[in-house]
Formats: C-alpha cells, structure tokens, sequence
C-alpha cells in the first residue's frame, strides 16, 4: 500500500490548542485544569464531542482513561497517539494537550481526506499526568503498565481530603476495566520539551530515545545548636555549614562525571533556622538524572560515599535513598521512523533524551513507544509563560501525521 | 570603715535555687517560664515574699520590674544586683535566676551577720529578658534605658494575641513609674556564660568586660525555577548554588578576620524547596560578633560588597542590614573589683567578653555596671540540660558578696 502524503491544517490546530485552553484559561493565559477537577470534566466531555463528530468510538477504562477510536479496515491493535488533558496548578497551553490534540488533528485530517486507516487509530487522555492534585504522577499509566498498585491509587488523597476514588466517581468518568489499554501498534507521544535545549540549538523536533534514568536521595547533617554570639568558631558543630562542604564535594565531583548528567539540591530545610542559633540540622535532597546506567551507579556510589568524605566537621551524616528509576528506552525503530518523517518535511531535528517523565515511559513497557518533542521558549513549562510556537507545533504533529502515514502504508 | 570577710551559705543557695526552679520545672529538670505567665506571677510572689522576710521594701515600676531594697544607713544609689526570673520555653534552671538568687543570698548573708549596710542594697528582677514571649528580649530594661519605646512595647503580642500590657495588668505586677530605676551606685550582675569557653579552659569566673558588638544582615539570592530533569547544568540560574558559592566566600573571609570573629548562619530559607525544582530563591541570615568595631565594620563592609564578588552564578544578590548594635564596655572600675574579689578569694577568673545580649548592657548606660560568668558545662543554655556545678554558682556569689562588701567599705 503506497503510502499517502498529507499535512494537518496549521490554523486549526492552533484554534483547537486554544478551544481546549478555554477549559481553566487563567488571567495571564496558562491553565489551572486539575485531574477530575469540573474543569477536567468538561474538557474531557468537549474532547468526546470533538471524537464523536468524527465517527469515533469513546470508551473510558476503570482510571478514567479515555480512548477514542477510530476503525480501521483490518483488526489490528491501534496506532495509539496522546497523552494528557490535565495540567498543574497555573500551568500553561501546551503541556499534555498538545499530544491529545495532536490525536484530534491527525484523525480530521484522515477523515477530509476520506481515509479510512487500515489499522485503527485510538487517541489516548490518560488521567492524572502531573500528580498535582493526587500523587503519584503518571498515576493511571502506571496503572495501566502495572507499576502501581491500583487499589493503592484509589486510596490517594487530594489536599483537602478526597480520594481519587470519591473524584473518580464524581467525575462520570469511571469507566470499565475491560477497556484498558492492552495492546497497540504503536505509541506516539508528541510533547513540548519542558526545557531549554531545542529552542538554544534553534531546532524544531526532537525525536525522544529515552526518558533518563535517575536516583533521588535524602541527606541529613546532624549537628548542635549552641548560641550564636557565645560559642567559638571552633567550638562549634554547624550542620549547615557541614552542609556547604557537602555540597562543594557533590557539585566538583557531579560536575566532572559528565555534562549531560543533571542534578539538583532542590528541597532544603534547615533547622531551627533563628538567626541567633547554630543550625543543628540541615535536611536536603539531591536528584541526579543520566541515561546511562553506569554513570547513575557512580553518582549511587559517591553518594552513599558522602559520610566518609571527612568534610562533616563534626556533624553526623546520614544517607537515604528515597527512589530511583532507571533509563526507559523508546523502541529504536518508531524513534527512525519518526526522525525519517522529520527530514522528508524538512524539519531540522535531532535526538534526545527525556529529563521528564512521561505516560510514554510506562506505556513503552507493553507498546512499541516513542515520543517527540518541540521547543518550550526559555525551557519554561509548569507555568503560565509555558510557550510554543504554533509553527513548531504544526510541524510536531505534521510529523506524527507522517509516522503514521507510513505505519498505515507498511 | 573596714572591709567585712564573709562567705554565702553554699548549700542555702543551691536550695534557694531548687526552690525557684520549682515554678516551672519541666519533666526533664529544666525550666518553662515565660514572661507574665501563671508560673512567672507565683516566682514574684515567692521572690518578694522571701525579701520581704528579710525587712526589704519591695516595689515594682510600670513595665513590672520588682525592686527588693535592704535599707542603708546613708541616703546613696543603691549598689543594685540581679537579673531576670523569666525563661524561654524548656530553658534551664540557671539562666537569670542565679543572678536574682544571688541578690538574696548577698542579702541573706547580710542580715544573718547583723551588717546594716552603709549603702541600700537592690535586687532587681527585670521583666521579659528572654524575650520568649514577647519580642523584643531584655524589653524592661531596654525601656528603662530609653533604647525601646514604652508604647511600641505594651502593644507586642505573644503568639497567642495577647498583648504585653494586658499581659501586664493581669499579673498584678504593673507597678508604677515613679518606681523605676533611676541611678545606682553599682550594677552587678551574675549569670551563666551560655557558651563553652570557661569549662573548655577549666576556670569558675569570668569578668566580663563588654557585650560585643554585632551586626546582623539578610541576603537574598534570587534565581530562576526551572526543571531538575529538562535543564542543562550549564544553563541554570541556581540560588541554592549561588548561595553556596557565596558560604564559601563568607567563611573564607570572615575565618581570617579574627580568630574571636564569631558568625552564624542560622535561619535559611529555600523556595519552592520541590526535590525536582531547581531552587530560584534562597533567603538567609548572616550575624557576627565582636567587640573591636574596626573588626565589625570590615566584616560589614564585607557583606555589603557580596552582591559584586563575581561568584553569583547569573543569580541576583540583594545585602539588607536587619540591625546592629556596639560594643557595650563595662566600668572598668567595677570590673577590677570583680577581678580583685576573684583573686583574693582563691578563685580561678579570666576577663572575657559576651557574645549574648543582657540586660547589664542596658543597664550600663546610666549606672556603672559589670557582670560575672560562672562555666555552662557542655556550654549549654536555653536547653533543659543547662546546668552550672553548684560550686560554681557559690563561688560566683561569693565574688558578688565581696565587691559589695568592699564597696560599702569604701
């Protein structure tokens, strides 16, 4: 079957992006739309409207999932493409809507074009992506893909105390569990990047081999709380202080492991933090993320290491780590596939890897994955300035559209 | 008219303060009494009901100060000794009370050896020191002295609401003003030392010369938030790194000012504090003492010229100053009589400086004034463990009991 050139319709994608935008827009045009939030509800109830008019088939799974299906001439498992309607609290336009639209507009362009797919397409919205409102995030794909135990999930609570299950119910959108996601052609994520580097080498797609492995640690510096104006400085056991060192230790030797691992002191309490009073605890967390397995072992290593570093003056430390994942790889021949679409449009490209994690990174357990991503102007995403240009949209789900095309061709 | 030889009861001041820490003692053998609290009110009464056995007059000015005077014989400023009978929360059974305590025994050792003094003897218990309560610490004699503004102090509310003046009025210790202290021959004060220094050289006295002088800033540093797994090393804007940068510089540079030079960073501040959130902003304090301003201002200049040391790391510094105060210098004259008490009593002593705020240094802007320091074992205070060796405590009061005696001798 020779394979069929065809391109979305650019301004009604944008005018799609910006129909979704609608459900939570905020004052400075980002989206609040939390997970089974009424927000939620009627942007899933307008994307079974839009699924609908196009003579598809919408089932909802037992986590609320959402699959909206349209036949194919041949019973095969879907080529399945989306990703998540919810968003964080402020966040922006783009983050997960972009892959479910990206669904929308493929299957309009399809149905236009009076194509009737050989192997059916399924657009995916998998609920609870971002964990704002019910942690885990990427609850129900980690449901789906057996990662999470579901009757544990159900039991999660929302900051004011209701379970996803009383939200799930609430929502409509409790579906049956025969209608999980089981088995599929293909998975094909497109998300914005969520960082800087696409838009700084100034391409518009990259094609995602892997969302990076990565190990998350706890470090306590215990030390003693003496007077500040009263106590000599070699009298002393300053927690921060140790800390400081502990850091100067963590950034010379991370820094030099290699430059694409990245980590972060992102969480620090230190107490009891009075001006007057010497620091007796410092509590910190650092993440570090690479690709490749042997390098996150060595940064393991040096971690657990950090006690006997002899840089504690005086102060106890102590090591926990909190969790880990490791390197999820993207199946190698959608990644070509996907990266082939983008030279035949064009589009200047390259490979990557996810620093993020995603639906896909879960899904690619029992489905051949894989994602592409398109720049976020200054790296920014989680926020309301969360940016991408319509073009580099338009050009993310052209190519889509084009893996597609050449998965319905073969 | 010659020099009396007397010597306190030793085992009556250690039950005197059993005694006292029995309004208050905590489970683990410390103290809680805070300020114009039910235990404060009952260990006023206690304290005027034991002057009063002794035929002193008691009388209590309009921020609740008591005054125990012991008549003299000529018509001169009293010699004034005494302290504070307020603690912080889970404080100790030393901290102020030892300096009021020593009044009484003074007294007691007095009147038991049927001395009339030629000058009238005052024990002072001045209201709020700790501040535990109330901010700011040492607030009565902060007014007395004219640094605090009565008004602004009557309306501070503890964490409860309520106000230092209804705080005041239902203690029944709202006095008047004309009872205020005006002018003393001399103004003794003995108190724990709160840091380590004479146990670590194995000396029972200190004679301190000044309350050094410090000055206390706030330093924000302000970065980008951005993604712990999206963003490359090399294109963050790190607060908590920038912070760390300027740690080193702090320590580095204030370490070589004065080995006497103390420095403290107490309270930090890190946001979001998220473990996959690259810190964009870090606040925290930085205070150092000493009692040589030359030393105090390098060390300001210093701070100030943070925000320009280059090691920023593309993030914003800002330098605010929250206060400072000078070096407060004891009378010399009154110093040398400590020192001379000490020696001709077979007591180990060193002059030595306070780090920590008294009310003495209130006090020493209208009255000549000196303190005395006993060892804090482990240099604890503040803590339920503060603890000072009875014979400590004697030896102290034995050294307050001679400069009075050799100034009514004069």
């Amino acid at each position: 079957m020779q394979k069929q050139k065809l391109l979305i319709n650019g301004e009604r994608l944008k005018q799609t992006l910006e129909q979704f935008a609608d459900f939570g827009r905020t004052e400075n045009n980002g989206v609040t739309r939390l997970s089974l939030s009424e927000q939620d509800y009627k942007v899933r109830d307008y994307f079974r409207s839009c699924c609908e008019e196009l003579g598809m088939a919408v089932t909802v799974d037992d986590m609320g999932c959402m699959y909206a299906t349209l036949e194919g001439s041949e019973n095969k498992p879907p080529i399945l493409i989306g990703s998540h309607l919810d968003t964080v609290k402020k966040g922006g336009r783009f983050d997960g809507v972009l892959g479910v639209v990206t669904g929308l507009e493929v299957v309009r362009t399809l149905v236009e074009n009076n194509i009737k797919p050989r192997i059916p397409i399924t657009i995916v919205n998998f609920t609870n992506e971002e964990g704002a409102r019910f942690e885990p995030s990427m609850m129900a794909s980690g449901v789906l893909s057996g990662k999470f135990d579901k009757s544990v999930m159900l039991k999660k609570k929302d900051a004011e105390g209701i379970t996803f299950e009383e939200a799930l119910q609430a929502s409509g959108y409790a579906g049956d569990i025969e209608n999980r996601l089981k088995e599929a052609t293909a998975f094909l994520e497109l998300h914005i990047e969520q960082g800087p580097i696409l838009e700084n080498v100034a391409l518009s797609i990259g094609v995602v081999e892997c969302v990076v492995g990565m190990a998350c640690f706890e470090i306590e510096v215990t030390g003693e709380s003496d007077h500040a104006g009263t106590t000599p400085m070699n009298m002393r056991k300053d927690a921060l202080f140790a800390t400081n060192n502990l850091i100067n230790e963590i950034r010379q030797r991370l820094s030099a492991l290699d430059e694409e691992l990245v980590f972060t002191i992102g969480r620090v309490n230190v107490y009891p933090s009075i001006h007057t009073v010497i620091p007796n605890k410092v509590i910190f967390s650092l993440e570090a993320r690479h690709k490749d397995p042997e390098i996150v072992s060595t940064y393991k290593d040096f971690v657990q290491g950090l006690p006997h570093l002899g840089v504690n003056e005086g102060c106890e430390v102590k090591v926990t780590k909190l969790w880990e994942r490791d390197t999820v790889w993207f199946e190698p021949d959608i990644c070509n596939l996907l990266e082939e679409s983008a030279q035949s449009l064009g589009y200047s490209n390259r490979r990557m890897v996810s620093g993020a994690g995603h639906d896909a990174q879960f899904i690619a357990s029992f489905v051949p994955t894989a994602m592409l991503f398109v720049p976020s102007i200054n790296g920014k995403s989680h926020c309301e300035e969360e940016l991408t240009t319509w073009e580099d949209c338009e050009k993310g789900v052209n190519v889509v559209l084009d893996t597609v095309l050449t998965l319905l061709a073969k």
